[in-house]
């Protein structure tokens, strides 16, 4: 991929955002590509591809959405870019502009690289693909209010220290709370992880915007034997 | 060695190939090379080390071959380049150029990086380097026809999917065939990954080139019980 | 953190130096760094974060040591540097330059990158800090000697190919000796991995400018059932 991105576009600067998206991990890349892109200068094209229907029919799309491109197979990857801002979404005229041939298992390298070279090196949307408007939705799980005072979420994602990434925002929790994740129970919300108790399984506000559930120096998901689509169950008490 | 090479050409855009290369794996080197080295830019030049002989008496190569550049331990990891282009293979004269003094585990920084920072910079081959004909080769287990209507390969390599890459081209197959990888008997040829039966083991047009046995979002390695050297047998049928 | 540091300096250069630090291990991340830095070119900036103290009142440092310059929480991360080179540290004035809101897990990112790309764009590190001398320290296990003809060191850290990197310095070794490290015993100095004998373990002058216990082609770690900590005697002999 990297090879064909410089060969359209010689001085491409090009960042791996991350090598720990799991195979066919839809919905990790989603909140891999979310936690990262606004990061990124304006105008950074986000080439993203986890595509278990890679050589199907399944499109390319090229979206344009706050003030970046993102590349990405039609599978909703992109769900959580598109929740936050305005979009515009085109599908590629792959036909145009692939490495020929293209092959049936490696489009990153057949189709989305060239594009990212090619929109790196000034070309408009427009001149790659054509708009469309259904496009491929991917489902997170919701937060869910059963009752007053209580919330049900879940694991969206556990990161290499064994945080748990729920889906929950921080101010949703309230001010006193019981939460079970898994086998834990969680009663505090912690500043930092340095501010917790020895062994104490705790509650923060996580880098990504989530509602994270932590140790100090432990892993969170194997203490508490969670991981993504674990219930998060919070009481307020 | 990114450092050095920056050192020797500040301009220099580095490209990390893989992480996944094992240790001491000469062939999975090879292979992972020989996968990508065509689609980078001409007049890349591609340092590769996989270096078990480091610090003994096996020379430093520096090899031109199509459009790009190498550097490589002379242990035949250059050897899928060499079966495809005419090539011309030089010996490194590392005494005049390498970092002093030249450590004898770590050749890739003390030997290769200044090489590659050079020849990016503008050095010649021959600045660097005297020609040589007698670099080792590198066995690939070859395709074995032992009788009409058969083929006898073996697996490579395995990716971090799972997928078997096999030594055996796609063309090779008969159109009916009973393929047999480990403990897995293989009967269909699929166009792409989501093109398969729940649970099915399959054969594939793989993006390096080879036929390559796969699952849809599963390992074949793992069903098949088969690792790199597992046989591979077709009979017509 | 790759993205940031672009926003503030779109020309910057950024280089992994590896993924292979454990989490949390500052010695690890110190010995990494310590390993690499000064490979790089003159005023290369090293960004360095294990940062178990993230979010609390830990302090976010910037150094100038040798020809270089460091970031870094003030834990220690950077105590082998300034072993080597007079150095002059100074506190990161954060809440000057970091993003807004400032995470309380995430510092790499809010504070760090910033403060790296406004020093790859040009700015004094007295425009980012004001100095400090009473900065953290790290205990590096020291070289004991506890009789004639006898030292006590310990392994520091095991790198992918299971070698052992000791505390020891190759200029230490006796002519003659008998080393241990956990279940190993070790009579041999070889001068490269290809040199050693079938299944032999041995010491090595590391690339690290450490003494190594190391096998060829096989783990030294496994063998010797040693880790970070193990102790490494050595007697004369």
């Amino acid at each position: 991929m990297k090879g064909v991105i410089l060969c359209f576009h010689p001085q491409a600067r090009i960042v791996d955002l991350c090598h720990q998206v799991g195979a066919y991990d839809v919905l990790g890349g989603a909140l891999a590509l979310a936690a990262s892109y606004r990061y990124f200068p304006p105008g950074t094209v986000h080439l993203a591809v986890v595509d278990p229907g890679v050589g199907s029919a399944r499109r390319a799309l090229l979206a344009q959405a706050g003030e970046w491109l993102f590349l990405a197979p039609d599978n909703g990857l992109l769900e959580l870019v598109w929740r936050r801002h305005p979009h515009r979404v085109l599908a590629l005229r792959t036909e145009e502009f692939a490495l020929q041939p293209i092959s049936n298992t490696f489009h990153a390298r057949d189709v989305f690289a060239p594009a990212a070279g090619r929109l790196a090196s000034g070309a408009r949307p427009e001149d790659l693909g054509s708009p469309i408007t259904d496009y491929a939705r991917l489902e997170i799980p919701p937060v869910r209010r059963p009752a007053p005072g209580r919330l049900e979420g879940a694991v969206l994602q556990v990161d290499r220290f064994g945080n748990l990434i729920t889906n929950l925002e921080p101010a949703e929790l309230p001010a006193a709370f019981l939460l079970r994740a898994g086998g834990a129970l969680v009663t505090t919300l912690r500043s930092s992880y340095a501010a917790a108790l020895p062994g104490e399984i705790f509650a923060i506000a996580g880098s990504s915007g989530y509602l994270e559930i932590s140790m100090n120096q432990a892993s969170a998901a194997e203490t508490a034997g969670a991981a993504p689509g674990t219930i998060v169950e919070v009481l307020e008490s």
